[in-house]
């Protein structure tokens, strides 16, 4: 028998298990960042995000739900290497004046990861004609863009900050 | 003696290491991914970012020489799980009608990948005063982002291709 031909279908199944796998482990990952963080804005950014990171993975089981296929996870290399990243900043740099600005490049690196991943997921969800489900990934999307546009704009007053800590 | 406070100039110098790393990486991949895309408008996408690449990493090691240090490379956990998930893909879909989409999927949550870093550089550049580097990295930012959206069109062509051959 020859081998069954991996269509897009299945490529969308996989990268949903890869991203579902990603969500909880960003939902891990952000209380130990907020608890890290120096300053109490970007504390109150990484809780925010955590509330709205249990929205998304709600969001994703809805997809599942929609493609009639139970929500699993299948480990992602790449949030398993930006999240490790991640961890190194805390550990190198606890106590230092840059650990914010390294706490918010790492948060960005995921929101950016996540991006990529929603983006071609709706792409792909709108081809397979899950109409549904595209508008779930969208908004999440949405959030993700959103997200990354606040902490960029947290970015460039932690560095202000920092920067005339380091005169 | 106490223990020399980590500094944004030290992040700025150890990120550069890691995206240095991550460019040269990428520098090796993109010939294989381009050998193994099918449409003549994936491969060609893939040949040209490898020329950019390269101007890539030239740029870079004009920013490690503007901030006095030499151009080295710090493994790259993130790049590392990236790339590792686009070599499953080229395993896993070879011959199938979905693998030029996967291969897509890859290389923009490469592009992304990048983007965020080099976001976050360019900003630290220009707290730190460093005019010249952060013009560089912004260079290198705008092409990413060229890239991206070239390849989100490429993909919105390969995706309706194969969904056409799934009928």
């Amino acid at each position: 028998m020859a081998k069954k031909p991996k269509l897009l279908e299945d490529l969308f199944h996989e990268t949903l298990k890869d991203v579902y796998f990603a969500e909880n482990k960003i939902l891990k990952t952000l209380p130990k960042m907020a608890k890290a963080a120096q300053s109490k804005e970007l504390k109150a950014a990484f809780a925010k995000h955590e509330r709205e990171t249990r929205g998304q993975v709600k969001r994703l089981e809805g997809v599942f739900k929609i493609l009639g296929k139970p929500a699993r996870a299948k480990t992602c290399d790449a949030i398993m290497g930006i999240t490790k990243e991640g961890a190194e900043i805390m550990k190198e740099y606890k106590g230092m004046p840059a650990l914010d600005a390294g706490l918010l490049a790492a948060a960005q690196a995921v929101e950016h990861y996540e991006m990529s991943r929603y983006g071609t997921l709706r792409t792909w969800a709108e081809e397979l004609g899950m109409k549904d489900a595209a508008r779930l990934l969208q908004e999440t999307l949405d959030e993700e863009k959103a997200t990354d546009k606040a902490l960029t704009g947290i970015a460039k007053s932690v560095v202000n900050i920092e920067a005339e800590q380091d005169l």
